[in-house]
């Protein structure tokens, strides 16, 4: 990670939304030094009263447009489903100069819903961490969230390079490995890595809790055999995707159709007793977890067993796939 | 857990298999002082190598007959697929009074393959311990493996109830809470809870695999966005997942029929972009994970985050939920 700056990369910032990864930047911003003083505006009271008592910012506002009215740098973190209004609202509030950026899950619909609404002067850098936890709200959030986690940038050509830039240095003060993509690009791979994952998870739990044959509390008790770690992500706040999968829609379908397609298979393999099928199927993935841990995007603990880790196991994870400690915020 | 035994339940137990299962009850046996001495049979050379290194037997063996012939338990641990002709080579072998049991993840199969080879005056007690990890091998195995984990009998009516009982404390004595089951119920149960969720995720790692789109780089890049959940579990064992399918046909059928139906319906929720339905089942879904949560089977500890976990959220995790430290083998 990198060493706190000695002046503030922003004057002020303004964060729009107060939820884990809104909370989680804010907190980041203030251990880094990377703003010289914080607004933070959320619809919720509750999230609001939060945030103030946990200190996250110099100001809470209720409105956004009081909250970017200073503000250098402007992160949109609240759901995708209200972006559009959020951007019309605080559109004529922006300083000249400032930039907006924020953190949603997808890109095309961010720059379809915001970009109309920014006036000339103001750059608009979408972005998007690729980090979380299944956890919801301002006292989910914790500065390290970011640390060795990927973040995507996708300006438009229309973005000024300077504010690309300044957005790079801000996410790699936080921890962050930045990466720049296409928007459309950037929607197809997070809808196989992120979103189509995710929908499964939704999806398993939800037929397990539908069973007569079989009674929730078998399913609970018995979880530990794999169910449980779709319930993992499954958990995930439900406002945010819901908007994910109506504003990531044609990608979503397309990778969905390819998943259901290679299930059919599957199926198939099973029900004619094609073994062979199921082995190099179930050898091929065994590389791409390996690969995963390599790149430190996980850890190889056997979490499987949660907790009740081998000591020698746990001991041959890579150093670089230790993440970093979190800090107080 | 149970205090250890003062005198060891059996005089001596004979583990078939020495992988991940085999080894980890051998290490429990004698942590727990469960049996009076062990001894250990494996096909392959490396895993008996590894067992007598590892100091987990009294006797290795390479011919299974050989380990069961003076054993009091005798514990089968190899893949489904190996079975009916292990109980047909060790049949003969078994000495009166014996109890054999096994940790097969389908149990009507077991019932198949192994009850017609036993001779009389040997109990045959099917039992599956709902535990694991993603690691194989003698050496990913430890004694706490077991501790607060489901551990389902599934006697038939031709079990002696007096050798059902021995196994249970058995079990118990290993920290596993026992069960009695049904066969064919348990069948129907681990499809959902273990079988069908397995499938899905060695689906979904080879559907990215198969992507022209996005490369298989940036798959591993971005999959803390949800996809390095599934190839936890989807790095289990290839040979021994292969026959779990191949053994539960039915009932993995009938529960991918139910989910793939259910994904159907979510598919054209998005594609006609009904809102509402997704919230509601994802709002559903939630409540699922707490309960798992609550029973004990999973931490609150936001690992989706892996590691880099907010103290807070960390302190708030039920005593109930911490699993057994693990202890040397």
């Amino acid at each position: 990670m990198a060493k706190p700056q000695q002046t503030p990369l922003f004057g002020r910032l303004a964060v729009i939304g107060i939820g884990l990864i809104g909370s989680s930047i804010a907190r980041a911003a203030r251990e880094h030094n990377l703003a010289g003083s914080i607004a933070v505006a959320d619809a919720s009271e509750a999230h609001r009263r939060q945030a103030a008592e946990l200190g996250l910012a110099d100001a809470v506002h209720a409105d956004a447009a009081d909250a970017v009215r200073d503000a250098d740098l402007v992160m949109l973190c609240v759901p995708l489903g209200a972006y559009a209004a959020v951007a019309a609202h605080i559109g004529p509030a922006l300083k000249p100069g400032a930039i907006v950026s924020d953190v949603g899950s997808c890109k095309q619909s961010v720059i379809r819903d915001v970009a109309p609404h920014l006036p000339a002067g103001v750059a608009f850098v979408p972005g998007h961490p690729v980090a979380g936890t299944e956890h919801s709200g301002p006292a989910a959030g914790f500065a390290a969230l970011f640390g060795g986690r990927w973040c995507i940038l996708t300006p438009t050509p229309d973005t000024d390079p300077a504010a690309t830039e300044k957005l790079r240095a801000f996410w790699a003060a936080c921890g962050s490995r930045v990466e720049m993509m296409e928007p459309r690009h950037h929607d197809l791979v997070l809808a196989i890595t992120s979103h189509v994952p995710h929908l499964i998870a939704y999806n398993i739990v939800g037929t397990a809790d539908d069973m007569e044959t079989v009674t929730q509390s078998e399913v609970i008790k018995y979880s530990a055999g794999g169910f449980r770690d779709f319930t993992r992500i499954a958990a995930s706040d439900p406002t945010m995707w819901r908007d994910v999968f109506l504003n990531n829609r044609e990608a979503v379908l397309e990778m969905l159709g390819r998943f259901t397609e290679d299930l059919i298979a599957l199926q198939r393999a099973i029900r004619w007793g094609e073994g062979d099928a199921l082995f190099d199927l179930f050898t091929r993935t065994r590389a791409i977890r390996r690969a995963i841990i390599d790149a430190g995007q996980e850890t190889a603990a056997p979490d499987f067993g949660r907790g009740a880790a081998s000591p020698t196991a746990g001991s041959a994870a890579p150093a670089a796939a230790k993440p970093a400690k979190p800090k107080a915020g």
